[in-house]
């Protein structure tokens, strides 16, 4: 297998994944402190998905520091097919719930008016909240199509 | 290169193409037919997007039903290349698009409830749309996939 940024077992996939779980829970923080978040399911979705993507980019993280102290090489085959499922099904919920709550936000923000009108929601926080979950997810992108590059080569 | 499913020049890969523009064109066909779509931004962004992916994936049909009819390859590195961007940029867009109208759709209908009490919006309507720009979506993601998996090969 070849050697990448990004590959499992690198400092810079242990950089990514680091990032990716630093900036889901900055997201979750972010809009659980906004008021009136728990009215629009596409929020609630948005806070479960940032959830599943924190465990899942921390526990490879500690799999990559582990890996990186003990010299040992996570690229063999299965671990890397494993690795591939789980990136992609996270990055695909990450960017769904995204995606909803941004739908969501330029409604409220554009169309309905709610933030400068009653009942005055917290739109800033959603907007931050929502940026932060599509950086997240960004990184997660990177490590997902690092890993089906080198599972394509294998 | 090898010879996969939905790859470029092949019926199947045709197969794809013509499933991608038929949903993506059936898809702005409900959501245009649908009273107030034009209030939310979301639904006239899935209608913008449908649209590209419309035109993309017709004109990847046409170059397909070319390749075939005059047995020519399009399996060189450049074409795959491009094949690949175009596939990826469109798809994301597409699954940006769905997922943001989902979003407000749900919002509408279980959150706001507009389409039991005013202003009675089609929400079943909208609900179809999306569910068709979703298997369109589906069906680009997998041409995607195959094409990624074709340059990793090469």
């Amino acid at each position: 297998m070849k050697e990448l940024f990004g590959s499992p077992g690198r400092v810079s996939g242990l950089g990514l994944r680091v990032g990716q779980f630093s900036f889901a829970a900055a997201s979750i923080g972010v809009m659980v402190s906004a008021r009136e978040f728990f009215n629009s399911t596409a929020f609630c979705y948005l806070i479960a998905s940032m959830g599943l993507q924190l465990l899942w980019s921390f526990g490879l993280a500690c799999l990559d520091l582990h890996a990186l102290r003990s010299k040992r090489n996570l690229q063999n085959p299965v671990l890397v097919s494993l690795f591939v499922v789980g990136d992609w099904v996270t990055s695909l919920l990450s960017l769904a719930a995204a995606c909803a709550s941004a739908g969501v936000a330029i409604l409220y923000t554009n169309d309905l008016h709610y933030c400068k009108r009653p009942p005055f929601l917290p739109c800033s926080k959603f907007q931050i909240s929502i940026a932060l979950a599509f950086i997240s997810w960004f990184l997660l992108a990177i490590s997902s199509h690092v890993m089906f590059w080198l599972l394509a080569n294998v």
